[in-house]
């Protein structure tokens, strides 16, 4: 089976490039530890790192279609991350940036997050 | 004690936002999976997780710029990853794109990364 994690990042916040790696470094690292909880995702983040740890960086609009995303990422059973920005430099105190969904089954993943564009 | 990842990325490889944040997510996580290997390290781990996981994205030049940090962070003690970018998209197959320094504690992340700037 194939592993993946989806990592969506919004962009209308204006963030720099160097700002928006740093929310998907958090969003992507934030769902492993997440995943490392539960004794099946456990497993998954062992055969995600193994396949050499496929991640894809996606672009969503508004904090609306992110928590859209997160909450459809949660029904399905899927480890899931949502992070808010401390709101030290650049950005509002508490603005939600990324999410991370996966790692889990690449088709498990796709059905959420095929429809985005790579950023 | 306050505990710290900096994640060092190449720009002359001229990458687009979204192929410089997946290889920053990259190495983000894989230094995350080596710290959890060793006892010592995975507690640092874990305090940074719970302090909030800072990260900083900074910049080099070259690749032997990253192979010279990455070998000071090794002598150091220090947890710390390496990514080659399998080549699919955009470079040349095995071209080094990124490290990740840490989660380790702020002053010895700092004694080797103070020196570049933030992405």
């Amino acid at each position: 089976m194939k592993f993946k994690q989806s990592i969506v990042v919004r962009t209308d916040l204006k963030m720099g490039r160097g700002k928006i790696a740093a929310q998907v470094a958090h969003a992507s690292c934030e769902a492993v530890f997440i995943a490392l909880e539960r004794a099946i995702w456990r497993e998954w983040v062992h055969k995600w790192r193994m396949e050499g740890q496929k991640k894809v960086v996606l672009k969503a609009s508004s904090e609306s279609e992110l928590l859209e995303l997160y909450s459809k990422a949660l029904k399905k059973g899927l480890p899931c991350s949502l992070i808010r920005d401390a709101g030290l430099t650049q950005l509002p105190p508490n603005t939600l940036t990324a999410i991370a969904i996966g790692p889990a089954p690449e088709e498990m993943v796709n059905e959420l997050t095929s429809h985005l564009k790579l950023l």
